[in-house]
């Protein structure tokens, strides 16, 4: 049995389903994986720091949300406290209270905070700090992956730590996961999806005559759309997505900025209508591909011919196809999202970093975060 | 680096392109992966058997194919020598003389001779075979899984190693590794999809007026109908295909007979045209999922609706869709199938087991071969 530190680095609702997830699939994981889990720190922005080696209590964990932080003493083992310390020495302090842990290969930073989509901040700043302390991250913030991905798992290779993301695209349905863990001999040359639900929604709605505007209102109440929903409509959470899976998947080294980007408006709605009389669907469609020595990356709406898996994705449904030497075209389909899929995407991760930790004894060097044909690295292998 | 010897048992197209593609990715998996591999045996029921434990050359793989068997002693060390014995006791010699890699977890056995679907034979008896002699097994075959899972998970248990067959559904796109690797802590409560190809071929065909006969002469021509088509048609390849799902992912020990099993004729194909009329595509769909304790388990066409994911499946595609308790549901769609996928089948579960291995020093005890969550058997971890 191993039972694994986590730091929680933001605490908003997907954080606190996961921390649900954990205790409901207590058992499961105990039992079936030798795997325990506690969470010795928790730190956002507006609500203060909180760190117990020893592991928080459920009361702590549950009074962390409603009480109002209190300046305090460092570490802030008892209530909260409000430090005046970035996030960032967070994790630099907790990391090093937590050193044997991270020395055990035990300690998790699980971060979830709100993401800047322009700069991929403060998720970097965090993965980055997290590294450096030992730990391995988990996060479901696209930012990192998309903005820094070759250098972030670069520094997780140096730290013989982990470095993972599945929550980034497709919630819990597994991408980089698949890719990583079940497809080791085959390269993906391409792909290409639908991987933003808002404007699928959004679109879908117009093509019944919906105007944009209701719709968008719609996800927004719905908790679906961003909190700026111009980060959905006009792509940018697509472009962000299609650079992490770039980045990862072909090993490109891009940012969001650099992904070719058109996104949905009223007009895309008339076209949509068009379209379909014509036995088309328009779609937000996120490609990326090589062409040449060059990996090209877009997002736009196109025409799709009506058979193509992607047009007949209804509502809030995700695809990605993913095109491979091997295996021609392989597609994963999220028929359904939800909060618990985000948290479920988190737990993944962690208990990826479970079956490394316990397969294999602290001293081997541990697989790469990165796809292995990717990166230079090459590992030493009996 | 690891070199993995690998006794062949059939040796037919797909066994012959997985050792093309072998040779074709031998750079990615040496410095990616850092496997090697060398064919130390082949057997099949007509060519005879042939044995070099120090690797068999690229001429004696060849001439395999083309010379004619003579009687000679055993081992057949020198070209091929037609022995009286069984492929059971070629199993059994050979991973004798293999002792040494079989201690160190170096030894697989490649299944992929032509299956009896009626017994799931010989398959399952060479399984057994290649256990009992220390070797991993991985085989294209379902027979295997569809007749007899639990048991030869088991066994594969207790002799530490592994046993896996990606190839036995929908070639090499993931679905059984998909599970074991990349949906650790979730259930899998329920499954429907489109698994056999020539079918979904017929069906789709028949809509746009084709006879049945024609149709099936179509798929035959091209190698992907069975020898004996009725084994499409009538539903079989597809209930062993359900029998093996169930039995592997929801914890089922059935076999192809319990399947609900009901085929395709020339009277789908007018109920298909109806049904296109009205907006619905039949397709033959396999099902299995819980009913109280009790795993229900179905082969039958169904007029689905043609918004339903299964329902636009064309020509030779395939889909799974799987029913989870946390992630609700995700498919798998294979968008094309081919003798590479199928190959690429056993090379992806050759790298699960090369990973395991590289991994893991052969004194610890090596993940089960059986979903963790179902078998009684708790690894003790650290």
């Amino acid at each position: 049995m191993t039972t694994f530190d986590l730091l929680l680095v933001g605490y908003g609702h997907v954080a606190q389903r996961f921390v649900a997830l954990l205790t409901e699939q207590r058992s499961r994981l105990a039992h079936d994986h030798g795997v325990r889990t506690r969470v010795v720190g928790i730190a956002t922005r507006r609500r203060g720091q909180v760190y117990d080696g020893r592991g928080l209590s459920a009361r702590a964990l549950e009074s962390y949300v409603v009480s109002a932080p209190s300046t305090g003493s460092w570490p802030p083992r008892q209530g909260v406290s409000r430090t005046v310390t970035p996030i960032v020495d967070f994790i630099r302090r907790a990391t090093r209270l937590s050193a044997a842990a991270a020395r055990q290969r035990r300690l998790i930073v699980i971060e979830t905070t709100t993401l800047d989509i322009e700069r991929g901040e403060p998720a970097t700043s965090h993965v980055r700090a997290a590294l450096a302390g030992g730990a391995h991250v988990v996060t479901a913030n696209k930012g990192p992956a998309a903005f820094a991905y070759r250098a972030l798992a670069e520094a997780a290779d140096r730290a013989n730590r982990r470095f993972l993301f599945e929550g980034a695209v497709m919630d819990g349905v597994p991408v980089f996961n698949l890719v990583r863990e079940t497809l080791p001999a085959v390269a993906i040359i391409g792909l290409r999806g639908v991987v933003n639900s808002t404007t699928n929604y959004i679109l879908t709605a117009m093509e019944q005559g919906q105007p944009f505007g209701e719709a968008l209102a719609e996800m927004q109440a719905m908790g679906v759309a961003e909190a700026d929903p111009s980060l959905d409509v006009e792509g940018w959470d697509a472009a962000a997505k299609t650079a992490a899976l770039a980045n990862v998947l072909l090993g490109a080294d891009i940012t969001p900025e650099m992904v070719e980007r058109r996104g949905i408006t009223p007009e895309t709605g008339r076209a949509a209508i068009d379209a379909r009389t014509m036995g088309r669907r328009v779609k937000l469609v996120a490609r990326a591909g090589r062409e040449g020595d060059r990996i090209t990356a877009r997002v736009a709406p196109e025409a799709l011919a009506d058979d193509d898996l992607l047009a007949m994705l209804e509502g809030q449904q995700n695809a990605i196809i993913l095109q491979t030497d091997l295996l021609e075209e392989i597609a994963v389909v999220q028929r359904s999202g939800s909060l618990t899929q985000t948290a479920y995407a988190l737990l993944s991760d962690l208990m990826t970093i479970a079956r490394d930790v316990t397969r294999a004894p602290a001293t081997r060097r541990a697989p790469t975060s990165a796809p292995r044909r990717r990166t230079p690295s090459r590992r030493d292998r009996r």
